[in-house]
């Protein structure tokens, strides 16, 4: 049976949801029970190009036509800011709809105004991507570790930023120098203030610890500091000190009390926060049962949080019917064999033992040349009399050549030993 | 109202539950609506000591006295293993009552025929703990990220190897030293394989692998290697080569085929998964729309299991009532003053310009030492002529005392000027 939705907005994220929502049309059904259709997207400019073609009657640019349409029962909020979305979403909650959205300002200023509004209308109001985009922060918070006392937030939440201070890290260069070239490159606004200045990890950080702390937290209780005093000085100075410099949003509580803060902090090496770098945000959490814990991963983009918005649009479309003991059995599901060969070729790092002689390693390099492997990295050592410890690491390699390769070196006269055989993993964190 | 739970073993995981429960007591009635209750604990030995204190008429070695109690609706089971927990747990689903379990050696064999069960009871059950302990898991990939078609999973879920591994890293030794010391230490079992040659992990890719790739995957699909054969050298070897080495396993999803694998891997140390260490857990995911992710913390222990089992309680008792808009505002919630000079003490960066002259130095020092903070790092630079920079990161400091001595020191004749004021974060990962 379909299920029509209300779009509002269709820029970046709005665009990413009908995007998603296409590609996962199938498993949404199976899921949800229900087929999904976004039935009306209003934006501002009815003309305008969009990144996903539209059946030109979807779209308008009157709020009623899709408000006040009752065969809609949910609406997905993408327009941002804080009006007109608010007196759309209170006017959609006060006609029963369920509403998705994506809008941290809102929540963070009017979160309590809507969430109330949606009580006493029954309906449910759902914000995961208002959050660190895809990961998922506010419902792990609310759900999984809801039996934990959190005593510690401490979130990279504003993407802008920690891509300035990333490449400040690289390069050594100013912070008005990289500001300039983020916003050439789009990354920053051409009004940074809100993201360099910590407002927008402020208000992010109100949201989270209302949650995480279980009361309500206003933005005016978050004292803030924002990032355009750091220098390429003092990030080489934390270099020298083992750590890197980060805007880490925090919040405590001790003793029933809160601190609420927004500002750049060394983070040492060591520490798991201190690598997520580029756009990547994170949320590193601390639970009286649970211990520590941290979310990684992208804060912004069309898909990425386009998967949260959607996220929460199925979960709003599960409670439209029964509870479901979702995820190991419950739905009929494609069969998918198991290949072990089929996984892309990687990088191995092979360890052997061979005789010490001048001519040998060129031929061990020769078999593996034979069968198409190629040498990254070769370290060799003379370990004992007459024998030396080979380490190679391969470039990408196919399974099968690689083992073709090492039958015929492990029957080699001249290979003693082959000690230990690993796949290397590629590197990630753009 | 009341709400009575059977609690099935009484161990580790079992006590860490009865004690989570007791501290959040107040917190489950106000979120569910529900007063919990755990009204009967089955065990093997009723007059074993416990870690928690319990009424005497509580504890039962009977099965019955718990599964034929038509009071008890919600069955949370501890003991672990295949038999009994199998045979008690379908007993439970048969006649109505809801399940959360802890135990992954059961769900990864039998998770199909229980969870099927359930179904068809139209009971619950989760078993978000059986995975990375308290690291929400299985309900984000089951529910967040459902929008994704995830292709690769990569995860540390073995806190035995992984403690060995890092272990082996850190001091140089081999294998059979370090588990032999982490075994007199109780970090790894006196029979060891199920860790160190990889069943563990695998048990833990095959639930993982089914729910993120919307399949079903079993526990002998999975292609296991275990960490025996890794040699100190191997490690030095890595780290040679900028990498670590960790116990992964791995998921991937290409057209339709999986490829699952649980062995040592090199990871080098700019990717998340390397930093790690100790008997932390971590699952890295890559979705279509999320991109990448990372979760983060405790695979194990008392209470962080309880964390991710009583969070499981109170999904279900939720939905023993009508689904709410949890979170921000519906339920009334103590108000929390925020109190920024609450937090405890932290050590700080600071970076000023002083006159260069001999005796300067002393005479910050002084100035801090006045105000009873301590200097852990000092890094002095002439940067121009009669002109110093000086970089101090202090030992841990309250922020009023490191603050009277900054105003003392900004209208000192010899400081120019203070650049910079940081908190340093403190490393994490035991
Ligand atoms: N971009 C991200 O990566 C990201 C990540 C997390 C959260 N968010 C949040 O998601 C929301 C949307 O962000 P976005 O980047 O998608 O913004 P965007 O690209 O600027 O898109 C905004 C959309 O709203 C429409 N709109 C604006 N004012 C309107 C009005 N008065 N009446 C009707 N339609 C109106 C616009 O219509 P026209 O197209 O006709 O101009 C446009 O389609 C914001 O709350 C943002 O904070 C964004
Ligand atoms: N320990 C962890 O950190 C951890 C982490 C994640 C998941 N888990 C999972 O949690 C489960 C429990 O682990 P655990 O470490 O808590 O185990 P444990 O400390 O050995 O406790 C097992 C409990 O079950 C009881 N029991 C055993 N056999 C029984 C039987 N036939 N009938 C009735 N009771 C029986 C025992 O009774 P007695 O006390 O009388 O002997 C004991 O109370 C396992 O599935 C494990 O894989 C554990």
């Amino acid at each position: 049976m379909e299920q029509r939705i209300g779009l509002l907005g269709c820029g970046t994220v709005g665009g990413g949801v009908i995007e998603l929502m296409r590609r996962r049309k199938q498993r949404l059904q199976s899921l949800t029970g229900w087929e999904p259709i976004i039935a009306r997207v209003l934006v501002r400019d009815v003309h305008k190009e969009r990144s996903v073609s539209l059946a030109e009657d979807m779209l308008t640019n009157d709020p009623d036509v899709v408000l006040g349409d009752a065969s809609i029962r949910i609406i997905i909020e993408t327009i941002g800011g804080i009006e007109p979305a608010r007196t759309f979403i209170l006017e959609a909650i006060a006609r029963g709809k369920h509403v998705i959205t994506a809008n941290k300002d809102l929540i963070a200023l009017c979160g309590e105004e809507i969430l109330e509004a949606a009580d006493a209308a029954g309906v449910t109001v759902l914000y995961e991507a208002a959050v660190g985009g895809a990961i998922p922060l506010i419902r792990p918070l609310q759900e999984s570790l809801t039996a934990n006392a959190i005593s510690d937030l401490k979130g990279i939440v504003n993407g802008t930023t920690n891509y300035i201070l990333s490449k400040m890290t690289e390069t050594g260069a100013d912070f008005d120098e990289v500001l300039k070239e983020a916003q050439d490159l789009g990354y920053a606004e051409s009004d940074p203030s809100s993201d360099v200045d910590g407002l927008d990890a402020a208000r992010k950080l109100t949201i989270l610890a209302s949650i995480a702390f279980y009361t309500r937290v206003s933005l005016s209780d978050v004292e803030v500091t924002g990032i355009r005093k750091i220098t390429a000085r003092d990030i080489a100075y934390a270099h020298e000190l083992g750590s890197v410099i980060k805007l880490l949003a925090v919040g405590t509580e001790r003793d029933g009390a809160l601190t609420l803060h927004v500002r750049p902090t060394l983070i040492p090496k060591s520490h798991p926060l201190a690598h997520v770098s580029g756009s990547y945000n994170a949320l590193f959490v601390r639970g009286d049962a649970a211990g520590d814990l941290m979310f990684f991963g992208r804060g912004a983009g069309a898909l990425p949080t386009a998967s949260a918005v959607v996220g929460d649009a199925i979960e709003v479309l599960k409670t439209m019917r029964q509870p479901q003991n979702g995820g190991y059995a419950p739905h009929p599901r494609p069969h998918k064999p198991v290949d072990q060969e089929r996984a892309e070729s990687a990088s191995h790092y092979i360890r052997l033992s061979a005789n010490d002689q001048p001519g040998v390693f060129a031929k061990i390099a020769g078999v593996f040349g034979d069968h198409g492997v190629s040498m990254e990295t070769v370290l060799q050592k003379r370990v004992a009399a007459h024998s030396a410890e080979i380490v190679i690491v391969t470039h990408d390699v196919h399974a099968r050549h690689l083992r073709a390769a090492l039958k015929q070196l492990e029957a080699h006269p001249d290979v003693t030993t082959i000690h230990c055989i690993m796949p290397v993993e590629r590197s990630v964190n753009a």
